[in-house]
């Protein structure tokens, strides 16, 4: 085996990663905005509302003509009618009147806060019991209380959620600019891989690492371009490279784990005109075996042939990579589920070292149980819940710490 | 306004839930298996793997041929050939002979141990030297190491990940057994709500929660069906329910916040044959204005008016209620961030109460600070990354305690 000539930090790759150029914009409609990641500010071109609302059901009025109302001595404020939804007010409330309201209903000029219904009684067609002062303002949301006009609400490289959709219907920006989603290319290799519809015969085996990939990707929010499947030959995986290339912005080799299919990634890649190498192995385990390198504008990743060790070089690198690309910020701090583990992990030092655990409810909170067994058996992924990280300069973790775990 | 005839616990409204009939099963190809619920446990129709395999390149060897073998005192063993991948090694290896072996090469018969070939060295054309004793299994995966043969390897209820997928298609289970997902309707009501591309005059909104329930439902894993606008009119709504009842499995109404809206609501669901109002009321904050209801195996939740009490009534019982349906294992325990809360919180007992957080990365890890505002208010959801639980009976949350916040 050669050696890796090129080997990086976890905090190299991150830092490579973050110099990659991000894709073109382009605008999409609101209803097609989900998950995607904006390109540009947004300022708000109005208030939000527009009108003074009422939060509650019940009757609009001056603050003042409420002070000192109580159950033993209600103020009597005149009815002078109801506001219906959508009403756009204009004749303002006179001293010792009210409105009835419904939440959502405009508060008419003069009007300052909103008695609840619950601390009222109409005592006749005309005139209603107050049981319970108000402040101004109470049960009411003011003009541009929301959101103000011009106000920055939603910044370049936030990922939309769907209360940020909301705020965007709220202010009727229908028409939003975000960036291109990656499109990428899967290759398979290796010549003991056959397609998972056929029957293995000794020797071979189905290709996990091509759904297990496609699932992580589509997951990512990239789109998958197209999938290939090349034998463990020179000119066969030249020819995919360079059709992923042309198509998409991101190749991802994956499956063989042989020498001669790592020989032909690299030699490949450095064919292409413009090739540059940036990583040949990452110090971590699992996960070591990892090419990273760009043709232009272009980044192919040669993922290990082992899917525990791809599936945890997709989350910690490819993942984010994709998200950047996208114009996401993005960081190495993952917000994680804090657990306790169960039983001590020794760790090599000089490298990052992930485990794989199951997260189980205890007594005292969550516990995270390591998942053990080699990074060639997918059933460790399928029984674990997440990961959790031991540092490079750590010589383990003991049973009891406090971990945080990062689902997947 | 009329009273909440019915308030149920969050409990009772997840016994409800837990309560409905799940969906019908489908068949679905494993390229369309990523986050479907499996509807019956799979079995593995055979040993994964299904031939003993190298985890490392090197030589496969008999163990007890390496013992006492250094650097010192290299063991010398005679290089039989090299095993090509996917090749169907027949020939056993013979005492004191050993086969170059690549990364998930056969390890052939009588071989039971991998030298890896940093331990080695070629002397000449016939001659190995091994550097390190091995023991028997040594970088070996043995067959049905990963999965065995009759094996229960995923259980009905399970929603599949990148890596369940992963594990399928190495068993070549490419036709998969999972629950339909679930339809749903929204109805978006309210004299006062105008589509999201309309300019509102003064009383009038934009429909905010349309889009962010369109949202939610799409990221929960069920199709939505259609969606519909309904004045505040009894034959409107009904029109519009009837359409829901009859094409989906679900009906979300939403958007009127007004009592009439409300009124119509319960009315046209008791209009509605075998109809049963299962609760009118939810003791949570925000949230409580909740209806939820079935008619025959259809559901219908009617959600509060307020955008923030919607989401939250949404992430709290409307999506593990499509989970539900979708045949997932719920509970109410979802591993959420732990974090310290930045200031102290007052509730009031007697009904749980739901904060909206934003978390920020303090020294001693997390730290959730509260996001404060009217549940009128869309930007108090936009700006939070989740919300925290206080419970029922407690009076409040001090400043520095944990609290696990739920993302969104």
């Amino acid at each position: 085996m050669k050696p890796f000539f090129q080997v990086k930090t976890p905090q190299e790759i991150f830092e490579l990663i973050q110099g990659f150029p991000l894709l073109p914009g382009e605008r999409v409609l609101l209803s097609e905005g989900m998950n995607r990641v904006l390109s540009e500010d947004i300022f708000s071109p109005e208030d939000l509302p527009h009108f003074p609302r009422a939060t509650m059901d019940g009757y609009a009025v001056r603050a003042r003509d409420t002070f000192g109302a109580s159950e033993a001595v209600p103020a009597l404020l005149t009815l002078s009618g109801e506001i219906a939804m959508g009403q756009d007010v204009k004749a303002p409330v006179e001293p010792g009147h009210c409105f009835h309201i419904a939440t959502g209903g405009m508060v008419p000029p003069g009007a300052d806060a909103v008695v609840m219904i619950e601390h009222t009684q109409q005592l006749n067609s005309k005139i209603i019991e107050i049981f319970k002062s108000v402040s101004p303002l109470d049960y009411v949301i003011q003009v541009g209380e929301d959101i103000k006009k011009s106000e920055t609400v939603l910044v370049a490289g936030q990922r939309l959620r769907p209360q940020d959709l909301g705020l965007l219907a709220g202010l009727g920006v229908i028409d939003i600019p975000v960036y291109r989603q990656p499109k990428v290319a899967i290759i398979s290799t290796g010549d003991e891989i056959v397609p998972v519809e056929e029957q293995p015969l000794p020797g071979f085996i189905r290709d996990i690492n091509a759904i297990t990939l496609q699932a992580l990707t589509a997951e990512s929010g990239a789109r998958l371009k197209f999938f290939g499947r090349a034998q463990d030959k020179f000119e066969d995986l030249k020819a995919l490279c360079k059709k992923g290339l042309d198509q998409t912005d991101m190749v991802l080799i994956s499956g063989g784990s042989s020498v001669g299919v790592r020989d032909h990634t690299l030699e490949v890649i450095q064919g292409f005109p413009g090739s540059k190498i940036l990583a040949h192995g990452i110090s971590i385990s699992p996960g070591k075996p990892t090419i990273l390198a760009r043709v232009g504008d272009k980044i192919i990743w040669g993922l290990p042939g082992h899917t525990v060790s791809a599936m945890i070089v997709f989350a910690l690198f490819v993942n984010p990579c994709l998200k950047h690309l996208e114009g996401e910020k993005i960081g190495r701090q993952i917000p994680g589920v804090k657990a306790r583990l169960t039983r001590n992990i020794a760790s090599a030092q000089g490298r990052e070292e992930y485990i794989r655990v199951a997260l189980e409810k205890g007594e005292m909170g969550w516990e995270a149980v390591p998942v053990l067994g080699k990074s060639g058996l997918i059933s460790t992924m399928v029984r674990a819940d997440g990961i959790i990280r031991i540092d490079q300069n750590c010589e383990g973790l003991e049973k009891g710490e406090w971990v945080e775990v990062v689902l997947f």
